[in-house]
């Protein structure tokens, strides 16, 4: 069981991590987010919620909390404004309703917790929020920073807003049951964390592919957690620590938050050129596939530039190849991706920003990436 | 013209008031938001629209902002999560699509301010926003405060965020065209701040109640606002300070900024139970109404505790007589208030919380009133 405070001053949380935590979550929620609440919402999904509520529920009623459960379909076609009012439906229709002391507990991935953080961002002004994330990726990544939202037909993530969770609870039991795609969807994050702030990160995740790839499926769940769990323990404590300072250095993403962004200008845009669509082989890119991608690009761009030295951006490939990671994509057209990221709310007073590696561990911001550069990449990845 | 600063830190902005400001939305905007917004979106309703749109889309144009226009229809029944998502819809169909710069201008009464400003609050995890009040009540009230939102079936204001604007720009001029009832609503929270902070504001209403109830209607526009400008302007601004005041020292309604929510319990559940039928004169009671009976229940309370002189409890409600306000409703059923009041969002723990005055000027919040006596205040308006 390790511990990981984010600081933000008044707003100061620890992200807990270890095993059986699920069944703990009442108990931190009290010492966390107080105790004169009296009612929590455990907003989940379709797939997350049959395996995973029933524990969350009990262990909130044990703590006094009257518990009840607003849910929707799995998946980021869901991330809407259309499920978002819905949810907003049930919270009301509780037995028991909503008031300014109520909790919210996001359990799920990705895209719960985006979606329950904005509804507890926006429930009265604003409730209390505990993020019980399932998926790797939201466990490295998402859960951590108060980052919340839906998407809009016209981009990802356009509506939403900024809300700390009292106290981040990560159960690594729960990665039993992640499908293995999810699973190296979280791995291409953690690799980006190595990237931008610990070349020891990528070291480590090297040493350790192959017991984090012996990866676990929701139709045959094994009996513990990949890396036999001190190795998956060790690998989200030091994903929180590098997500946590990051956040603690710049809360609202005006500085040092956009290195987060690395990879993702362009992997944003193959996602919706791409995501959509099989590819030669007939496989569709997932969101984690194309941020390799992207930050395969990215590597290439800064190696033309000579920031980045050639062997550098070989060995995060080779990694990313590794964890089974897509780090080629022949069918993607400049044009289109050029399109996309133009119109991707990243843009920022009509210049493109790119985050780019000087080395493994060290990345800058730079505005002046040409379209010319970003066609080579693109090419690049087409080789 | 007249500044008057909302003291919040980062977050500290100016109200502006004077004659002839929408032309000056722009200029105010560059001062106030930044020299590097691209887009501006004017937010507005049916009946502000077509009135005020053009003169705030030419300042803006010519402050340098490309400007598109996102509108709704107009009332309080439109206040909810579907007009919320079609504006998204409307912002992203601009021809030029919002960034992290973009402004947000909230142009109409207290609907729109709380609409565009959960829109504001909530695009891109938040933009820039400038409230342009247009309505008496949104001007001395909703404008300042950073309070947005929208209503749901379950009741008013239960999904929202606070979100401060870089400015606030009244125009007085607008008061012209703004119907009789909608000028008396806005004169009941002017009452309302003379009792929670100003005995002195209560003197200057009951001076110039002539002069302010000498009330222009959209159907036979005078040529110059109520009051003759000068009156109206030193109403607001006197109204302005007291708010920021209150919202300075407590921005999210963890203390003293209850006491703005003097005469609204028990109004807010008169509106929702009696807003929507005629009373035995045939008329229907708006928001300002409910206020002002909820106002004249509280002090009744007030006088029964002994906490309030009869003598002042008297003068305000001969205060709502003059500016033409009820003070007496039969057809309440004090069953169906405490229904409706313990379901309010502003229960708190199981208590109702009460803001009761113990003279003009001075109030207290009480969580301990008892039914018995809401039924006796409730018999009071009967009376």
């Amino acid at each position: 069981m390790a511990n990981v405070t984010v600081e933000l001053g008044r707003r100061t949380y620890d992200v807990h991590i270890g095993r059986g935590l699920l069944t703990q979550v009442g108990v931190i929620a009290r010492q966390a987010a107080g105790a004169d609440g009296r009612t929590a919402f455990v907003i989940t999904d379709s797939n997350v919620g049959p395996l995973y509520a029933e524990p969350v529920r009990a262990g909130l009623k044990a703590a006094g909390y009257a518990v009840a459960e607003a849910a929707f379909p799995a998946g980021e076609p869901n991330k809407t404004l259309e499920t978002y009012v819905g949810l907003f439906d049930q919270i009301f229709a509780a037995p028991v309703p909503p008031d300014r002391q109520s909790l919210i507990v996001a359990l799920g991935g990705g895209v719960v917790g985006d979606m329950a953080g904005f509804v507890a961002a926006t429930l009265l002004r604003g409730v209390r929020l505990i993020q019980a994330p399932t998926s790797l990726l939201a466990m490295v990544d998402s859960s951590v920073g108060g980052k919340t939202g839906v998407d809009h037909a016209a981009g990802k993530n356009l509506i939403g807003a900024f809300h700390q969770p009292r106290a981040v609870v990560i159960d690594i039991d729960v990665l039993r049951t992640l499908p293995a795609v999810e699973t190296a969807s979280g791995l291409v994050e953690c690799v980006k964390h190595g990237v931008i702030r610990d070349a020891g990160l990528i070291d480590f995740i090297q040493e350790h592919a192959g017991l984090l790839t012996r990866l676990p499926d929701a139709k045959a769940p094994p009996a513990s957690p990949p890396g036999g769990g001190e190795v998956c323990a060790e690998l989200i404590e030091r994903n929180v620590r590098i997500k946590a300072e990051v956040v603690a250095a710049d809360e609202r993403e005006a500085g040092v938050r956009a290195h987060l962004n690395f990879g993702h200008t362009i992997g944003h845009a193959i996602e919706a050129v791409a995501g959509q669509r099989p590819g030669a082989g007939g496989e569709y890119l997932r969101h984690g596939h194309c941020v390799a991608l992207g930050m395969v690009a990215a590597n290439r761009i800064a190696v033309r530039r000579k920031l980045l030295h050639t062997a550098a951006a070989i060995r995060v490939e080779e990694l990313l190849g590794q964890l089974g990671l897509p780090t080629r994509r022949a069918d993607l057209s400049a044009d289109e991706l050029l399109t996309i990221m133009r119109r991707d709310k990243k843009a920022h007073g009509g210049a493109l920003r790119f985050v780019l590696a000087k080395a493994l561990g060290d990345v800058d911001v730079c505005a002046d990436v040409t379209d010319e550069e970003i066609r080579e990449a693109v090419a690049y990845l087409g080789g």
